[in-house]
Formats: structure tokens, sequence, C-alpha cells
């Protein structure tokens, strides 16, 4: 049998969002950046209030003989219980993420940009929505932008071209079972 | 800021079902990869019907310095149009691909199975209720289980862990968009 290559007509970059309250958003974008490997393509993970606590993608993507990095920024969930961080500690890191993501996004070296958790960091407020919205006007029209995380504003989903919403059916947390190594974090 | 590192007081393993219209289910699994990848585990991954079509994956998954291996079977998604092969010849081979689940299954050689598109698979009748329930009976404690495709088997969903569901918001191909590498496929 034979193998069939696509190769698109016209290339062009997509506006992905990932969001819903079900386990998968972040793994969905870690899953890209293993595709875009496989084209050799050059990508970037800012994960927003994510600095606090080791997940195995850290290590994971430095694994990968591929243009791909990862920069984990702030210091966990904003508000949830046992944070002990302040609002505006978390608004300052978030702040720095996005002037990163800028950067990144104007430099012409990635042809992949993964904002992990900014839909949550928007509704938390720790970025603002006229930031947000200047990020995806700015953005090159080859550069495939992937915005994940809870509570996607409105506006993001109309300007978005693909957008996903997991929803939970069943999770393991609610039967007791505490979160295990490579599946949950 | 100190960084937390987990560790559940007992280790299992889970099995996991990505489901849904939406895109992001094979390219959660694939995360998945990244993450186990990241705390040294064992992946292997089985994709059932997706051997006519180059996936990013395919070159992803190799290029990373891990024990994780991608073995792409059969020949394309059975009954879509423009497929040429007929349902015996899908059902041959996705029995094919159950046998190396088997295998894999037993070998002990394996933290993480992926079966990606056997929800699909069982849907089209192309592998029976009978046999999934069997690997899911006889799967070792510790070994996490993926299973990934669109209609998962309510059977099936009842003996998960946790399960998601991906739902489609928006697709870029509605506007006419093509499929674009590092994306799509």
């Amino acid at each position: 049998m034979e193998v069939t290559y696509l190769q698109p007509k016209k290339k062009q970059g997509l506006v992905m969002v990932i969001t819903g309250y079900g386990k998968g958003k972040t793994t969905t974008a870690l899953g890209l950046a293993v595709r875009a490997c496989g084209h050799n393509m050059r990508v970037g993970i800012i994960q927003f209030m994510k600095g606090d606590m080791f997940a195995g993608e850290w290590k994971g993507i430095g694994k990968m003989m591929c243009s791909v990095e990862l920069v984990s920024t702030g210091k966990g969930f904003c508000g949830i219980q046992g944070n002990p961080y302040s609002y505006e500690e978390h608004r300052e890191n978030a702040q720095e993420a996005l002037r990163l993501v800028q950067q990144k996004m104007t430099s012409g070296e990635y042809d992949m940009l993964i904002l992990d958790e900014i839909n949550n960091a928007l509704h938390l407020r720790l970025v603002d929505l006229y930031q947000v919205l200047e990020i995806l006007e700015k953005r090159p029209p080859e550069l495939h932008l992937v915005l994940t995380g809870r509570d996607a504003h409105p506006e993001v989903v109309k300007w978005a071209d693909t957008v996903s919403d997991v929803t939970e059916v069943k999770h393991a947390y609610r039967k007791g079972i505490e979160p295990q190594p490579g599946i949950d974090y």
C-alpha cells in the first residue's frame, strides 16, 4: 500500500483554542509539538501559572531532538486552595510571560507558539483581553498559535480557526485516585 | 520559589479514554507520550486504521530520546469516501493490530500503551467488544492504557478511570482551510 503525503496548496498558520473542564488540554498542545517536530517545525511553548510543580513535559520536551523549547512561568494557579502568592504576584508573572510571547512571536524564529493556560490567565485577569487580542492581530500569517486553558474568552473563540472543548466525562480523582505520573503530570 | 515534585503514595495504572468529534484525540495521546517520557516511562503506540497517510507524529515520535515507539497499522478509515479497501481487509488489519496490543501488554516491557483509534475500530466492528473488554480485564495493574477515537463504547467508558470528550466548537476545514502540517497531520 502506498502512503499519501499531504501538502497544502496554501500554507497558513492557524489559531487553535483548546478549552473546557476535562483532562487533555495541555496534553493536546504537547502532542501538537510532537507532530510539528515531525515536520521539522520550530516550536515554542510558554506555560502560564505553572512554574511551581514539576510536570513530565518539562523533561520530555527536552528529550526531543527538535527545535522545541518549553518555558514554564508563574507560581501555580492563582486563587486555588493552598497557593500562597498574591494576585499582584501572579499578574506580574503572567505579564512577564506575555512579554516573552510577544518577543518570540516577532522574532521570526518559530513556526508554532503554544500559550499554555493563557485562557485561564485571561479569565483570572492576570492578562487583559486587549493584550491577547493584540497578539492575535499581530500574529504573522504563517505562525500557528495555540491557546489552551479553561474558560476561553468568547472574543478569542471568535478569532480562532479551530476550537475544541474538552469535556470531563469521568476523572480518576473523583474516585480518590491520586495524580499519576505520565498521565496527570 | 521551590518546585514541588509529586509522588503518589500508591502507583497505579489508569485506563484513559479520549473520545468525541472534535480535534485533539490522537494529539492528546501523543502529549501523554511526551509526559511519560519525562518520567522515563516506556511507551508503545499502536495506531489503528492509519497506515495510509503520513502524519508528523510518525517522525516526531522517532525523534524522542525515550523508550517510545509508534506502530501505524491499517489502510486508512474504513468506509469513508475514497477509501478503496474492503471491510474484510480493514478488519484483518485491525485484528492484526489487536494481536500486537496483546503481545505488548503481556511482554512487561511497557508502562503505557496507547491504542489510537481503537474506539472507532470497535464502532466500525473491525474489532469486537469482547476483545476490547478482554484487554481491559487482562491489563497489568501498573500499566496505563489509553484508548482514543470517536464513539467510545459505553462499556469501555464504564471501565475507564478518566474519560474526556473532545467536542468540536469550530474547525478550520469548515471555512475551507486545507489540513495544515503540524496541526492537522
